[in-house]
């Protein structure tokens, strides 16, 4: 109810600050009997990881994950699943001075006014360090879900700042620091080096999809499927808008083109981004989302004190000049997590669940 | 869990169908002592209601709500409240033939496949009928707040189709049958004429926001203040995108810019859109919402039916032909349905809840 | 969050008062395409209604529930279904008086203080009229786990005042008011005549149980089936003990007598009542509880008033001499439901669940 | 929804097994702003702790408890508290025999239907070292309602095996390893030696109540405060009944004696155990539990293998003859934290809880 647990069925409680000892989290509700180890959630971990390129944040963070319980002789149990991440680089002397004075488009004055006290070292507990054991967890969820129905997750950037990104394949993506899918990215890392040199930051636009998805996932009338997509998306740091399938560009469309078509071989278009009446059709997830630029910059800011009397303020420390370049594992991990709750949440109700739609007919019962 | 029941500690589950005899939902958690009527929430429940101009469905439902428990001699007694809206205008056999077919763009085929059956009366529960319950339910949440926190919620139509319109000024909402802030609306009169004439529909924008918000709502990691609101206007009919603040236009951003400076007389801008960290800050919430166009269309589709073979399809029935219209009051009701589950969630963890920020320094203590 | 939902993944949110215009209830997640009409539920209503024989209260209750959503062409659609129940024989004037005055044994002085005002018509919200709704949802999960496992519920008397009542037959208890598991009651039909003449009241102390239970349900650590099983009997009006198998008597047991001992052939007794780690193991669930004597009775009784001033009340209106004896139907509906809900929390985890035990070996896989 | 979390606003997700390498738990929902260190949490622990006396199980463990996060310069911060506590001294090579065959009277035949696989080591899961986390969370419940309402908690033994302890006074309670109210423990030691030497396990009846309580929690319709506090302790390993106030008792009272008066000085007796219509009353919480013998001893017991044929069992390791010894502060902590939860979810609905009831007037407004 305090907001730290992900999910109803595949629920996760996240604990942890920046700079505490140790982030982490719990996964209670995960299927017995699937094989996991370290091994199967450290790649995601790495790819979310700071300090790989000059482009994110230089905090050397190992990130190296343990399993505390819920796994026996190398099998899930049914047990709750502790994932523990040490702290390794902290340092929060560079936090020293904004505790006395708020940063703009930052939590700091949220969080003060909501518990009278906050935790300034890093942003304490909102810092995007904490979206580390999501991604984790969701390397869980994306294992269960790719063995059982064949769902695969993947995301690439749209657009950082004004440099919109052409979609050339996927394949380009996991070759360059900018998860982006094209072959040449000599104009990102002009755009980025001069951010970075006008100690500013920018935003940028995410796409993440699904593959192999079953049928009917959903719940009607709130916990949509695409309700609780929006609401895993926007709730990660910095996120801004989402979209699921045509989105904003809906707006302008007519109801005779924006209905996808049926054919006896499957729909013709999918404006819909594979949800229809809040459930999964068997389409491909297609999800935009907007960040904002990091509030964490080097220019002086116009802010006040915890006075309230005006004041000025530079935020030293280790930043990422844009947000959004890490997020797309950040991404992958939240919407594995929602469908995975949604597919237990199925199965409690319908019994097991529908394989995934080869040709439609295929579905039919 | 299986998703009609929205909200934690002002719960608010709903039931019905669209043809069926009846429509409602139980609220629980609504605090005790608070005066409340059927006078307080039909006012709502009649801006939402079909048939009431030539640019809507010309379905005639009177919306009476009536009230079977919770109140005692006029006031709340902190027990359910059960809300009733009786079905007057079925018009079912309108429904006769799509029960072979599915509509596309329509929850049809989804809730074929999830549950192996459906109810295909006027969309059953899919229906945007079932709005209207939380139409109701939001004007008692907007009560309270009104009373506690002088919390008001308002909305306005943005664009419709391809027609862009100017934020004139709130008076003019309620003067027109579009929800437009415009004085003149002739432009909008034209346009929906165009497009029933020729047997489509569109798409719409919206604008929704809030005012007087309390500090300190929304809690962090997940149920961020945002998310769920991008959760519960992401769930309303038809909206395909969400955002909060500058939304998707923060892409292009700089951080310089984007993040709100604080002055002693308060933030300078609203980028954020009244939420920091996931958390309220006290200024406007802002909220946008894309609306796909109706499915519902009389010109005649490529679809399959139950066989998987190919078919034609024209939806006869009486339908919106812009469903986004109708949605203003929706999504006002959503919103404050948002804010009122974390008022109370709040007060569990924290004690009861700051008063609107007046000067920024009056929060602090 | 406030106490009117039963269940998690079955869950049934409860509304009305006593002499409210109408109680009912709202059962969301019922798996679809089960037949359902009133007639399946009217009969465990009809053995829970008021006024039926001199021994219980003389409101003359029809209890008639109407199905208003969630079923189409007589079978669930995997939607809310809405039971409503309308109250026809209130004579509130009954209650004029005790407005003023708390009634000792009653919820009276709690509700007042906890939310600054109650409904005194009938106990308002604190009715045991208010378990009529749970006994219709009962039988909605007796059907599905008769048709699903085979599962079967039924309840008897122990035990009422001093009268202890022996074991004599299933046969019998459908035959008598009592719900006896006996041939002659003459003994029983007596000491309430002479109670009934007192003016007072007495307890009693009931058996429920369960056949045909899957193996598997329940869930450590906290949600034990045992546990849940605990809280909906101890949610009852009126009950202050609950015990699973041998309950307080394995107080003075030995371990090596209590451990139900495993054969090839089946477990060789049940001192577990059917329940070992909080999972069942498909042995009979078997629940003892206690019921203490009905508080409103119409002996003269030292109390206070609103002003904190002695005062003395008698508690006019028709009640129950021994409201244990009408509680044997609520007791297997709450039995069931929380059967119910635990089947269905398995297979979200587990995948469709176990069959019941026949031998032991065949459960092995 | 796998049952591993307690509570809903005062949420304690439980993680570990027996024999892994840590176990612990992470709270959400604690207020902000109470100091807090681990000296708050050792001392229960330490009552708990095995290996204290020759009457309980002679396994050492320190159960030293580390804060890994939501704690900052000593203070709540109103995030999550990750308690860990890692496990020092498994013997798990005394479990290999048991993978192959089940004890009678424990949870193995149960688990391995559930899940298909089981962690043998220790019990895994379902050991009751998995209450360590418990006692730790319930140390920062008590501290927080001690400061608010004054409220204490405080358990002691009411009988081992056949011998019943009469009640001589709380200040024996921690004087001797029984937790017994009795200045002469004599007969109690006596009577452990012989069933230590007898290879044997006896069952145990205890107490545990609450004082300063304040009025007004409890949820009706369900989550009664009774219901709450008999699913929390039934929940309890071995816990196989569980008594609020007069419990089984009531049966044979009369509604003119159990109905506690009420007198302008205060109630004048507690057979309803500090709760009407599930709602708290300013009085003492008074709750009675049975506590079934240890099914592991090591007298040889008639079982099944994996295979379903007839074998015996001897249970070597290191095991508590009556657990119960131990369940006291355990049964304290399960108590605190139920009361705990109800007191942040009655002031989500109701505003800042009453003060505790000093004269009854006092509590009117």
């Amino acid at each position: 109810m305090s907001g730290n647990t992900f999910g109803h069925l595949f629920a996760v409680t996240n604990f942890g600050e920046s700079h505490g000892p140790a982030i982490g989290c719990v996964i209670d509700g995960c299927p017995p009997g699937m094989a996991l180890s370290e091994a199967d959630i450290q790649p995601d971990l790495d790819r979310r990881r700071p300090g790989t390129s000059r482009h994110v944040t230089q905090r050397q963070e190992a990130d190296q994950v343990e399993i505390l319980s819920g796994v026996y002789e190398g099998r899930t149990t049914g047990t709750p699943i502790c994932l523990l991440i040490r702290n390794t680089d902290q340092r929060s002397k560079d936090y020293g001075d904004i505790a006395q004075t708020f940063r703009p488009g930052h939590a700091d004055y949220a969080y003060l006014h909501k518990y009278g006290l906050r935790d300034p070292r890093g942003g304490g507990r909102s810092s995007a360090r904490l979206t580390a054991p999501m991604v984790a967890a969701g390397a869980v969820a994306k294992k269960w879900l790719a063995q059982k129905f064949g769902t695969r997750f993947r995301g690439c950037m749209q657009q950082i700042g004004e440099v919109e990104i052409p979609f050339e394949g996927w394949d380009h993506v996991p070759r360059n620091p900018f998860f982006a899918p094209v072959a040449d990215v000599s104009a990102l890392e002009s755009y980025m080096d001069a951010l970075r040199k006008a100690g500013d930051s920018c935003g940028a636009r995410l796409r993440v999809s699904a593959t192999g998805m079953p049928l009917g996932l959903g719940e009607p009338l709130f916990d949509k499927l695409d309700a609780d997509i929006a609401w895993a998306l926007m709730g990660i740091n910095a996120v801004k808008g989402v979209e699921i399938g045509a989105g904003f560009a809906s707006v302008v469309q007519r109801g005779s083109t924006h209905g996808d078509s049926l054919t006896p071989q499957g729909f013709r278009t999918n404006n819909a981004g594979g949800v229809l009446g809040g459930i999964s059709t068997g389409q491909d997830l297609e999800v935009s989302i907007a960040i904002k630029p990091t509030s964490s910059i080097i220019s002086p800011r116009e802010t006040i004190n915890l006075q309230g009397e005006a004041a000025e303020i530079v935020t030293k420390g280790r930043h990422d000049p844009c947000v959004g370049i890490r997020a797309t594992p950040i991404a992958e991990a939240m919407l594995a997590l929602v469908v995975m709750d949604h597919a237990l949440r199925h199965r409690a109700q319908n019994g097991d669940v529908a394989p995934p739609m080869q040709p439609i007919q295929a579905s039919f019962l």
